[in-house]
């Protein structure tokens, strides 16, 4: 049983003492090498699986979520960290490359050696949406500690207990794989999160959460004497297309998948359908009968946080007041006190009137959808949008080819993942995806929060040139002993182990 | 024979123009794909070497650095186009990744295909020190082109009419290999480069030059509505170890490279080692010795602009004075006018004064010595420096072994790249090249301006979820046609063509 002690604001020192120990754990992390870590995330992700009933229930008590969305979330958590413990062991994710001393075209070459370093102790903030995926023990987390990087956890207010045993659980599998100083640390309080940021020791920040809290946080990292990478998540409208086709043979099914995507979790995924371009006509008119349809009939959900719920009201009703702006279907509104409830809503705005709050993430169970008329008009909406975590599309080819086109060139430009017939909702852990996109949708274009790639953000190329063979790290000698072996470029050709 | 109009400051509609040029030039530059982008980049050095001789007589007159170091510095030029079009060829910085829709713990995984994509306009500030090699034509502007992100150039002042005809080269061979729109623009004048960061077309930066401009126009991209990333190059201190061993059987030897290697191109190298930490005792007595015989026949140089030699005059004037800090060596000062030239320079800094002026960079051909007593010491002195590009180690394994694990660590944590018996000036192009460091090495520690990687700062990945093969990228299919066929990982397995 791990002890459930609801903490407080960390303290300065408490704050000084927590990076000091990531310090430590930087070097001991680092030294432990590749076989160790992936260890350390394998008895991390049994000792959450081990005190599943306790954290899943204190979760529980602390948000809105539920127990068989909070189940499903540690299960997705411990994958993620074994995850990152097989990649890590793979070794790939080293980028090991060496270039034997020779001639060239600019004379003699030295022998280069490349790979792939920990960037040093990490800041994590707590996401709201996700207390157990994206918060202490997320996938942030679990990739910095796969590239060797101890990391701070600011919780997030929202679920401080369930915090503070994930934390638990993850020192206390640290201590029984092996390791003296505990990788993970914990704070608490906005105060403290601003000065982690600040913090010298801290080499990088992970970030997932909104806009505005984001934006902020992203400016005192750059601003710092040394300004430090930055990955911020911070979500957006993410745009569904519905092709003329599409729209003609499936509009009842496209509605009900689409009304269960934007309203899952309440409308509280950063990968939430926000807008829905759907064509003018008969064919269009079908699938937003069905779409209020199927709305009117969903009850309200409990959300996140009061705060949460209140900038949701407040938000949707600014999109409902703006002009060209009009109610298309409401659902069933809770009993009684509505402070922390948000109730789906679908909105449709006219062509013409796609800006200001129509191109931005409402945070909540809220859909806006706008009508075009032709490929031309739909391509006009497209340049008023704002880079995107998706893009996602429903089209019947050959027919819908054009707009197929379309969409997919513009997704590819603006998004980070364009989905085909399908949600954006559900965020896979694997090799190939990528969760991410330009600004506003993150911070940084070329990372991502989520798969395989998310480690690359912790690790910096080291490059060792004319070194003996024994002072080399052992995936970069000529003859690495077998459990050193990994994918190599060796004189630019990869060379499999 | 090119045109060698010399320009003057580009108005805000030059500016605008060169902008929405670059923007057309982005579509045109991705969608010929991989194999034609190499072709232009072969067009372009072959370009440049047929006007080998006017180029070269160009920058000759526009510069102090002499006509042998500029058609060097062409050839490299050549070779860094050549390169990059050979490893977009190869396509393993695509990052292919393909996951086939199957199950997994957490539910059933849709098909997930994900690519690296160019991430638009990006502008290059041309760097004072190279007029070919990292500026116009550098390795900014061919890193960038392979990727298909098209460049807008800030021209150096230094070199205006060089860079004017370097732009025409280019423009010329992209005619030559079939584009339409030029993937090179070229812009004159600080307030048209503080235009350009700001520019809402412009998606990343690259910059070779000093911490002080880097800084700022760094503050500027993060500071867009929208940030960019932004890759200064700042330069660095680079400290190099001797140690005793070294010393003691390898003095003179490595004065002479350490001399030459301070001195070379008049101290104007972002590599230049700055600092020289020197074993206390009769070894180190004779390396102190050796060197100040060295330097004291060196004589002195013409730097790169007027403002450069002052600013070298009034940094080393202020080395000289810092507290115990004492003259070691002096090399033959220029006959008549000074205002231009650099004087060989050699100071000596107590171990207790490593700080202030000592830890910084000062460009130019000074060098500061710093004794060490012992490991300790040496410990000490490394955790007051800065983050440089480089540290250099000279160490006679096994006597030397405690020093070279010492400057190992802290050169692997410190440095982009460790060079073990040589010295840090001339940076290889290669695919295990690392030219980066944390800041103020760098302004961002992940990325390398020189080398196969240098690629990666341009792109940005994007998802194809259940797409349908046809619309995927070529490279990205079940069986791509031969000459799409790259390193792929299919399934967590990597996979060679």
């Amino acid at each position: 049983m791990l002890s459930t002690q609801v903490p407080t604001e960390t303290s300065d020192a408490g704050l000084e003492a927590c990076c000091r120990r990531a310090e430590e754990s930087a070097a001991e992390l680092e030294a432990v090498g590749r076989r160790r870590r992936a260890k350390v995330l394998d008895e991390m992700a049994a000792a959450l699986e081990q005190h599943r009933a306790e954290i899943v229930a204190t979760a529980d008590a602390e948000t809105s979520l539920g127990e068989p969305r909070l189940d499903g979330e540690l299960t997705r958590t411990c994958f993620q960290l074994r995850f990152m413990g097989a990649l890590v062991a793979e070794g790939s994710y080293l980028e090991a490359t060496i270039d034997h001393a020779g001639p060239t075209p600019m004379g003699a070459r030295p022998d280069l050696r490349r790979v792939l370093k920990p960037l040093g102790p990490v800041a994590v903030f707590g996401a709201s949406n996700f207390p157990l995926a994206f918060s202490v023990a997320g996938g942030d987390t679990a990739s910095a500690l796969a590239a060797g990087c101890p990391v701070v956890v600011k919780a997030h207010p929202a679920h401080p207990a369930t915090s503070a045993l994930c934390a638990q659980a993850l020192v206390e599998a640290s201590e029984r794989a092996g390791l003296h100083e505990p990788p993970v640390g914990l704070v608490f309080g906005e105060a403290a999160g601003v000065r982690l940021v600040q913090h010298p020791a801290i080499k990088a920040i992970g970030f997932t959460g909104s806009l505005r809290g984001g934006r902020s946080l992203f400016d005192l990292a750059r601003s710092r004497p040394d300004p430090v990478p930055f990955y911020g998540e911070l979500g957006a409208l993410n745009p569904l297309v519905v092709a003329p086709g599409a729209a003609e043979r499936r509009a009842g099914e496209i509605a009900k998948g689409l009304a269960a995507s934007f309203t899952l979790g309440v409308g509280q995924f950063c990968t939430k359908p926000g807008l829905l371009l759907a064509p003018a006509g008969p064919a269009g008119d079908a699938l937003k009968e069905e779409l209020a349809a199927q709305v009117s009939t969903m009850k309200a959900g409990r959300m996140l946080t009061k705060q949460v719920a209140q900038a949701f009201a407040a938000g949707s009703a600014a999109l409902a007041s703006h002009p060209g702006v009009k109610l298309v279907a409401e659902g069933v509104a809770p009993d009684g006190d509505e402070a922390w409830w948000g109730t789906p809503l679908v909105l449709e705005a006219e062509a013409a009137e796609v800006d200001g709050p129509v191109t931005e993430e409402c945070f909540g169970p809220v859909l806006v959808l706008v009508r075009y008329r032709d490929l031309a008009q739909l391509s006009q909406i497209f340049k008023k949008l704002k880079p995107a975590l998706t893009v996602s599309l429903h089209a019947d080819l050959p027919q819908d080819r054009s707009v197929a086109e379309l969409v997919n060139k513009a997704g590819s430009e603006m998004a980070g993942r364009v989905v085909w017939g399908g949600y954006p909702t559900g965020v896979a852990v694997s090799w190939a995806m990528h969760h991410g996109g330009p600004y506003p949708a993150t911070t940084d274009p070329l990372h991502t929060s989520v798969g395989a790639a998310a480690i690359r953000r912790w690790l910096r190329p080291v490059c060792y040139q004319d070194f003996p063979q024994e002072m080399l790290p052992p995936e970069l000698r000529d003859d690495p002993p077998p459990e050193h072996q990994v994918p190599r470029r060796v004189d630019g050709e990869l060379v499999l182990p």
